[in-house]
């Protein structure tokens, strides 16, 4: 991913009985994908259950807009002290940027750049600090209220980037533009999550709810989200998890309120194959793919809430005169609405049975039927943070108050996951300029000024969603 | 191929009123498929045309049964001579076997070997020996009657093997069984062309027509038959070919009379491509090749004469989130008819442009349409010699006499150009026995009694093709 926005807020510090309603709303509209494992969405039902049970005190607590909590927080003297940081530590977080772009962390080679934060983490003071089974780490900031107990507001940064293993990480600076592979997505973002401790810790700022910030693992392509379903999935933090910010990319006004979920598919078809003369007759897994390529297509999803697929890549067969034992398509089906993606998938899975079938009926299966065999690439669950949700209109209020213009997207990000549960997430920049992700010559601009304001942004909304007293 | 068989006969040299009406009427039944050059159908029928003029003084001819001829040119004692001289000279035939298998000939790398059998035609005293542009090596044997000007009766080997440069071509010799890549399909083949040309010579067998020598190129696979597209569609003797025999492959008793023809093409689908979510909506050319493919395995061939399809292997595209710029699949279409091929063909080609317009009717074609484009893999001609055809009747006749079960069989062999044009054709055996053709064991026996019954069989049916006085 590579985006980013930025952010302000007030706010009391834990759920109030609106955002446990609308969360409750939320939970029953946005199920998790069929493809999710049943296991977290039992966890999170138990959690909407734990939020209820602890949100009891807060009914008596004057409601205030989320706008109102984000100008409550800006206005902090704290707050303020924590921005003046921002800037005075600029030439650190420039340096974090470097010293951690220039440690290569290739998907699922993420463990020496990971080493480095989780050594960044404890030396800020991070309680809990740890790696986890999948590779994350994670480190809390404990709350005055919850006090390291949970529940969590996520903010996480991936530690992944695109390139591969032997790609030169060195970062060339020139003035205030520093370039090379992953600097902005994600480097950026992880010396960013460093440099908002830093500032917090120096101005003396402690939010209510407890902050547990992640350097996750596995965001990119193959990755498939590996991080974040561990996160939520397994391990000590699952089913504790509150609201969500991903923090990836720089654009300071961009807010990833949908998460484009999919479904990546390699249908391996088979059969029993034979010379496409002597053999003539008996069944082709070619016919039966032709035939789920066909049903896929005549398919019409909904055009919103956005849903697609693909044909996308096939192959297979041994020469022209033999009828081939295996072929294969890939398919890619998305969507941001995990239940419309379910039925697109629904739709897909039919389709392949029923050419199946339908080629087993129509030619010989003497020497055996065609069969097909679905291979997952890649499940990214759909989901969606509403856009009169608390948490969306926090960042959007920080993000306004540090004069950006915001706007709300549509992306696959480590969101997926939370949203998928109904647990609200939406994904910010880092803060500043940058441009050519997954690009060689990929580059940010971390001229101060502009750089702290998104950053600023960012810190904004995660202090108002987490509370101040 | 691999395959043989063996023949004796009689006849009266030149083509009988009742072969040329029976000609006539291949001509017109069996027509080329629509594949096929017009330029070797006009050929064709100016052929029939000469073919007629010459038959006048014929009509004046006792008509004979072709067994009959068989029987008669059986019992010539100069055809028993020539018999004899085919034992006598047995070790001479194994040796060039060994000589001509030991020099590589792998498809478009036929040129050394072809060198040698042109040296082996001047050596016997064939007149006109030559190399064509494609690469077969002729050489005439003049007859009595047409003293070298034509028409001419062809007997021809085919000098390409299965087996890639490099392969260790070196005869392994144990007993009477020599093993080697490509010694019985198809060197034996060509050393009997020497063995038959040396009897006759010896036993002063003249013939009434005139026989062409054929060792041609391009038979095997990829080759495609461009040895007899050439002989029978350019060069100094298309046109001037009245019957054909093919020597290939050992086996005395079987007779291919029915040449089974096949089209085989890759068809490429073209789009304009993009991002499976972001550009979702405009058509896609693996959506187009499903539907075609589902077209071709809609259609119902004639079980007899036999006609099958294969879709048989498919590729393309770029990644599982890309909608493809192009995908292909490969397809081979076969019949024994050239009609039920050329029928066939058309209903996949309207498969093609049906599938192809049904995408861009159902998808948005405004960054561009979805196009097809057919490749020709391979184009042999479908065809067939009637089995109460003289040539046929003559051929088993003197397999018979030879004391072997005749068998008429159905292949893809050299023949079929001939039977596609409506010249009467027959593939044959070398003789003797040998197995595992187109495997690195292939191997034949040589042993001197059954190798000279299977040789005596195919000369049989030659020479009564040609005519004695």
């Amino acid at each position: 991913m590579a985006r980013a926005r930025k952010l302000l807020v007030p706010h009391l510090g834990f759920p109030s009985l609106n955002l446990i309603a609308r969360f409750r709303n939320e939970a029953n509209r946005v199920r998790p994908t069929c493809l999710f494992s049943r296991g977290i969405r039992v966890r999170s039902l138990v959690l909407i259950c734990f939020l209820l049970a602890l949100a009891g005190p807060e009914f008596a607590r004057a409601e205030q807009s989320p706008e109102a909590d984000v100008s409550r927080v800006a206005s902090n003297p704290r707050f303020k002290a924590a921005q003046k940081v921002l800037m005075s530590e600029h030439g650190r977080t420039v340096a974090d940027i470097i010293r951690l772009t220039e440690i290569p962390a290739p998907p699922f080679g993420e463990a020496r750049r990971a080493a480095e934060v989780r050594k960044d983490f404890e030396a800020l003071g991070l309680k809990d600090v740890a790696i986890d089974a999948e590779g994350n780490v994670t480190g809390v900031r404990p709350g005055l209220r919850t006090a390291g107990r949970g529940p969590f507001l996520v903010v996480a940064a991936h530690l992944d980037t695109v390139f591969p293993e032997g790609t030169d990480v060195r970062v060339r600076r020139d003035g205030w533009r520093l370039a090379a592979p992953g600097v902005g997505d994600n480097t950026r973002s992880l010396a960013t999550l460093l440099a908002w401790i830093r500032a917090l810790d120096a101005a003396g700022l402690k939010t209510d709810s407890d902050i547990l910030f992640v350097a996750n693992v596995g965001e990119e392509g193959q990755g498939d989200l590996r991080g974040m379903k561990a996160l939520f999935g397994k391990g000590s933090y699952a089913g504790r998890i509150s609201a969500f910010f991903s923090v990836d990319g720089s654009d300071p006004a961009g807010v990833v309120t949908r998460g484009v979920g999919s479904n990546r598919y390699r249908v391996v078809f088979s059969g029993p194959g034979g010379h496409s003369y002597g053999a003539f007759g008996i069944v082709n897994p070619m016919a039966a793919m032709a035939g789920a390529i066909s049903g896929l297509y005549a398919l019409t999803p909904p055009a919103s809430p956005k849903t697609t697929y693909s044909a996308s890549v096939a192959g297979g067969g041994t020469s022209v005169n033999t009828i081939p034992a295996s072929v294969f398509v890939e398919v890619d089906l998305r969507s941001e609405d995990p239940k419309a993606l379910a039925e697109l998938d629904r739709g897909f899975r039919s389709a392949v049975d029923r050419a199946v079938a339908a080629e087993n009926a129509a030619r010989s299966t003497a020497l055996g039927p065609v069969k097909a065999e679905l291979k997952v690439l890649g499940e990214r669950p759909a989901g969606m943070t509403a856009s009169d949700s608390r948490l969306v209109r926090i960042t959007r209020a920080a993000i306004t108050a540090q004069g950006f213009t915001a706007e709300e997207e549509a992306s696959s990000t480590d969101s997926n996951i939370p949203m998928s549960l109904g647990i609200p997430a939406v994904t910010i920049g880092a803060g500043g300029r940058g441009g050519r992700a997954h690009a060689p010559d990929e580059w940010i601009d971390v001229e101060p000024v502009e750089m702290v304001r998104g950053m600023s942004a960012g810190l904004l909304a995660i202090v108002a969603q987490a509370g101040v007293r």
